[in-house]
């Protein structure tokens, strides 16, 4: 009997857990992987770039968890600059391109895993192209930019997009010493939270002299006589720029698949079942940032681009495709970020969310401390809770605040995926000493009045 | 017919809680509150006593919730000095004498909590009693070493017994630059972890310069010439000691229930049922550290001194006896600490506690950070994970580290809450950003390699 193959098409989080884990499971002997990645790295943090933009990171090279080589040595054959430009589904084949020599060749799969990613939305406006305006997903990216800014001698940076990427490369370019100015189509940054909690994201933007301007939908990008970017304008406003980030999120790269008539979401996501198959199919997988994923909480598919469910489709789909058993049951929705000392988390449904899938809802939104109140540096946090009304089963959490703030969403993250009530979280036993809670912790706080509020909307 | 009245024995965290939510339930015209509190203080952190005496909270009545005269301006008659010295459950009336006059009474009750707290073990040695030994239970007895340490400008502290309160008061005793001693019976620092995990904590304290001496079984206390004490010593040796801390533990003050022929159980707590009521009673509740709490891991009934515990204890007393509906499921036996930077965290069961309840189980430890590899400033700590054998079901995780380390311990808490497997915390969607964790949690590392080891253990 010949060899089983097992092909990859990405070389980064998903493709590569994918690869490791399967060769974990099955030796050399037994099954030929071969990976193929279109860029010059492998395995790498895209979500470090801005701490390695920002100088908290020295090095490029500390955001890659494992190089080519190291893979080569687990008996991986991952091809690098090595474009794939056709699965042959029927065929079970794909085609690719060596992208230094142009050379095309098939190679054969008896299992295919696909996991390309996403690309960065590039907004297709006027001057998008020009020298000074940079995305931010790769580390050719990264390097980019921090050409430019080693070049220019800047002073202003604007950073379009108000979303995890567009508030942490706020914090980078603070850090690098520039004027800050974020423009956000939204009425509040951070639309991933509801706008009340976003508001204080924005509070705490200002003072930290990072600008945001909400409303604010970019109609080009202006350029100077040497061709570089000289500002950005809306329709009412003119924001001069040394620099222009771009951190207006991503979307699914699901090109192939589409070509290759494999099913796609709403989103333009690859649909995958529980043990992230391509639905349909018993010998392909696909997992990381080109997939769609179950929301527990409402039922839906959601496109979320996020290293750790990445990781963690690799490791699944591996696994099967190792001949082992394993399973993603979904996502709840958990995120967090900072932006220089502030703290932003959520979880589960925003209250926008809720409405779209029927739910009803009630809110309640607490203040309270990391630490106990009379323990030095306390430092504040606001806590919003939603639960469904009538069952008053958790629906969702947001938290904004300073340090201890964001990693106490992990118990809502928990309590979401276990299907508990509000009520049933009041009585949680959670970690309680002075230097790191309140007698109550923040979150029970807010779980009390919640289950408060359930009550008095009342069983109607 | 005559207003109700409700008395409640202990002004502390649990009793006075208990009278705070029956007073927003019943106002004073339908629910009269009367409360004895025997010392002279209501309502405040005894958890805060080791950071105001090491000098981080500045002020004693920074450890005060709310005062007497707070709680009486909310329709509560706190009798402060005043001491409860018979409960007459037959004739529903308690007994109290006033510690300044002498004077003795009866006050008739409806309903009664009994809220009565814990005692320190005070070990019964030669010398325990001499001036320069103290207790850190109550804010009269934090008062008391700070005079102490004012008063004697000494050098070289012993504190005997090294948990929880021990380690934060060697912690306290170094800030103050003492050097510190702390004597151990055991043989590991932190009984409440297993021995490997307290191997960590006590290298830690090494190397921060608190000598731990394990086994060290202390026979008496020695004095000087001026009656003060001068050294502690064990069977093997003698350690010099101007100040002496015990901190060996607590044990419920159940003197009164014992004597009303109230039930007890193995480790003379109060027995309660769900929601509160001392078992067999239909008007007496009892809560906080005179009760034992039922552990929902291991199924048994354990004692529990927790401020956390005891406020919300009272919570639920006080719905309950202000005629709403609340109840108390039980622990799953979480506890935070630290010493110095070295964060200290577990819930659920220990090795030794599976294996008294005829739980088989597998082990995991692994070594992580706090955030991604590549942040700086990533603090290590080790997570160790208990689970089932065969079933899988998540039995007890304990955390040792830096920043970062000890919260984490509320993942594995609300996990144990709902019953969860190890296998199906790995998939767990708990919050990811570079600054705030590595791409796994190490929490989700953990529950990897316990998922493995389950498997390992094969299914006989």
């Amino acid at each position: 009997m010949a060899m089983e193959r097992l092909v990859v098409i990405g070389g980064d989080a998903a493709g590569m857990s994918a690869a490791s884990q399967a060769r974990r499971l099955k030796g050399p002997d037994e099954l030929e992987i071969v990976a193929f990645e279109r860029g010059h790295f492998s395995s790498f943090s895209a979500c470090g770039i801005p701490y390695w933009v920002g100088g908290d990171v020295p090095e490029r090279d500390d955001l890659i968890a494992r190089t080519p080589a190291e893979h080569r040595e687990r008996g991986i054959a991952l091809r690098m600059r090595t474009q794939v430009t056709e699965i042959d589904v029927a065929g079970g084949r794909v085609r690719s391109r060596d992208l230094e020599s142009g050379a095309e060749s098939w190679t054969g799969f008896d299992k295919l895993v696909i996991a390309t990613g996403a690309r960065p939305v590039r907004p297709p406006l006027p001057g998008v192209d020009a020298p000074g305006v940079h995305g931010v997903q790769t580390l050719d990216d990264g390097q980019a930019l921090l050409d430019t800014l080693a070049r220019t001698n800047g002073r202003r940076a604007v950073v379009m997009g108000a979303g995890y990427i567009g508030v942490e490369m706020a914090e980078a370019m603070l850090k690098r010493g520039y004027e800050v100015t974020v423009l956000n189509r939204g009425e509040q940054p951070m639309a991933t939270l509801d706008p009340d909690m976003g508001r204080l994201v924005h509070a705490a933007m200002d003072s930290m002299g990072i600008t945001t301007v909400n409303g604010a939908g970019v109609t080009k990008i202006l350029t100077g006589g040497d061709g570089r970017v000289r500002a950005v304008a809306t329709e009412n406003a003119e924001y001069p720029a040394d620099v222009v980030i771009l951190g207006v999120g991503v979307e699914p790269e699901t090109t192939l698949a589409r070509a290759a008539g494999l099913p796609l979401g709403a989103y333009d996501g690859l649909l995958t079942d529980l043990a992230m198959r391509v639905r349909g199919y018993e010998n392909i997988w696909a997992g990381g940032d080109c997939v769609e994923v179950l929301d527990l909480v409402s039922g839906r598919e959601r496109h979320i681009a996020l290293g750790t469910h990445a990781n963690k489709h690799g490791q699944i789909i591996g696994t099967n495709a190792g001949g082992g058993y394993a399973t993603f049951p979904g996502v709840v929705g958990t995120a967090v970020s900072k932006v220089c000392d502030l703290e932003i988390a959520r979880t589960g449904l925003r209250e926008k969310d809720a409405r779209a899938v029927g739910l009803q809802y009630v809110t309640a939104t607490i203040e309270s401390t990391s630490s106990a109140g009379y323990y030095p540096d306390a430092s504040r946090m606001t806590v919003k809770m939603l639960a469904e009304r009538r069952t008053g089963r958790l629906l969702g959490v947001q938290i904004v605040g300073r340090e201890g703030a964001a990693k106490r969403v992990d118990i809502a993250a928990v309590a979401l995926t276990a299907g508990m009530t509000v009520e049933q979280m009041t009585t949680l036993d959670l970690g309680y000493a002075p230097p790191f809670s309140p007698v109550w912790d923040p979150v029970l706080v807010a779980a009390r009045k919640a289950t408060t509020a359930v009550r008095e909307a009342g069983s109607r």
